[in-house]
């Protein structure tokens, strides 16, 4: 994995990529997909998202305050399905769909080894967590894998069905 | 248009696509390009987004706690960038690029014809505004074109570069 500029992070975000989230506790790492999430700053990134109480994660990102969030491409769409159906309650979800955990260079939760770009993030605000399960994260560091060239990510439309990246088209735009 | 089931509202939204927010204020409609919104709740359908307060849709939006989000396919990206491109505060972007205001059901700011979906909504929570200029909705009212069939969205990922959508697939999942 190879550093990315915190300036660029939005890049990946703003699309609207179906995602996965790694937290870390009692040195047990889970890893869940998500879909509702944002960009709120550029730089440093602050994202949120909403991880609902419901999940498994959500105790171990409440409590820790760490997480990374890590891109897949299209190859890894069965996977993150499959991430998606169960819950770390009752399985390591690493060991059982063979996803790889790097150690992170700020944070607890891992790196995953298979998606293109990992995001090692903090929790920066917790305001609207009680009402909304809504966390604001601060990206601390960023790194993309250089060997996966172009990757397509996935969107989530509902029940399974999901959009991938078409082609790109380029605009006069004055927007960041 | 047609009304759309509240229930199903997420499944426009999730996916990320690039919307058009639409604001009214003493009498004069404006609209905007958003890309940093993501889903909150189902049902009643909730919503975050960012508005930049160095917007003019923002004083709109904080005085009268009304919006639509309008959400255009590919055919309409180069009015979408143009949009995003201007300021309200110097001229009526209806009028100077060709979208037609309809009147909403709900809310006072205008549905956009030209787009295959509209959000009539309401500010619903205002506590990060100041810290991130971030509102939560309530949608009240949705409104699909049916005469677009299969609309491809588009999605930023900076200075004018849109990602389209491209082949859909389906995998086994119980996530709604």
């Amino acid at each position: 994995m190879k550093e990315l500029p915190l300036s660029k992070v939005y890049q990946l975000l703003e699309p609207g990529p179906v995602v996965l989230l790694t937290t870390a506790r009692k040195g047990r790492a889970n890893v869940m997909t998500m879909s509702w999430h944002m960009m709120v700053e550029f730089e440093p990134p602050l994202v949120a998202c909403i991880v609902s109480s419901a999940n498994h994660s959500f105790a171990a990102l409440r409590s820790t305050g760490e997480c990374v969030i890590a891109v897949p491409a299209l190859e890894l769409a069965p996977k993150v399905v499959k991430v998606g159906n169960c819950s770390g309650r009752d399985l390591d979800k690493f060991m059982a769909f063979g996803l790889t955990p790097i150690p992170a260079a700020r944070v607890a939760p891992p790196l995953v080894a298979e998606c293109f770009a990992n995001l090692e993030c903090k929790v920066a605000d917790t305001s609207l967590v009680k009402r909304y399960n809504l966390f604001v994260l601060e990206v601390l560091k960023a790194w993309r894998d250089p060997a996966q060239k172009n990757p397509k990510t996935i969107h989530h439309q509902g029940y399974g069905k999901f959009i991938v990246d078409g082609e790109t088209i380029k605009l006069k735009s004055r927007m960041r």
